[in-house]
């Protein structure tokens, strides 16, 4: 059996991989139904939110997505946990315009749902990278 | 006595309080030893960085600070809890020069240490309100 971290460690490389791959399902299937996305300057966004924009971002069009994430503190409280990361994410369009890079970090509140840990809450304090 | 949510609301109300003072030393005391407060493109903050840019902006020269605080969530989690807050700051320089507005949503983990809630994690998403 895996330890709350690990599976915790597990999710956020899946969140990752399933990202660059333009995985959405498996990306939604990360978070629970009342999650919640804040970044800087905009509304906040829920699960619905995320996904169409997510879909908006994929098929033919897609733009690359490739990127680096590091957990730099992990705390378990009980069924619920938190998690701050560092992420970097490199996102290049397909028509040839150069890659914008953001950096910065996540503030992430997880919860343990039926056994399995998944995404609530998160503060995404990305900014852009001057080149 | 007071409800832990109670409580927790009540740090909020003084925190506004004392900021809009001037009081580093009371909104220190808010905050526990190890806080980390993280903002939009730049490094996070820990303790004795937030109370040496806090003094940096009090005495003669300090700008005046007014805002309004508004819980939109809170969830106890035994001793942690969680809050996301929707928040307005309007600095106003002492030199006459416009004042400025950042608005935005903060979400915050708070602890009880010693039978006292403190602010543990704090990730501000304000964004400048353009006039």
């Amino acid at each position: 059996m895996p330890t709350d971290e690990q599976e915790i460690r597990q999710l956020v490389a899946t969140w990752m991989t399933a990202s660059k791959a333009g995985d959405v399902e498996t990306v939604l299937a990360l978070m629970s139904d009342d999650v919640v996305f804040l970044v800087p300057g905009r509304p906040a966004m829920n699960k619905a939110d995320f996904a169409a924009a997510s879909k908006a971002q994929s098929g033919q069009d897609a733009p690359q997505i490739d990127g680096t994430s590091e957990i730099q503190e992990l705390q378990i409280l009980g069924d619920w946990a938190f998690i701050q990361t560092k992420l970097t994410v490199v996102v290049t369009p397909p028509n040839g315009a150069p890659p914008v890079t953001r950096a910065g970090q996540t503030l992430t509140i997880l919860r343990k749902q039926n056994g399995k840990w998944v995404l609530a809450r998160d503060a995404n304090l990305l900014a852009p990278v001057p080149q």
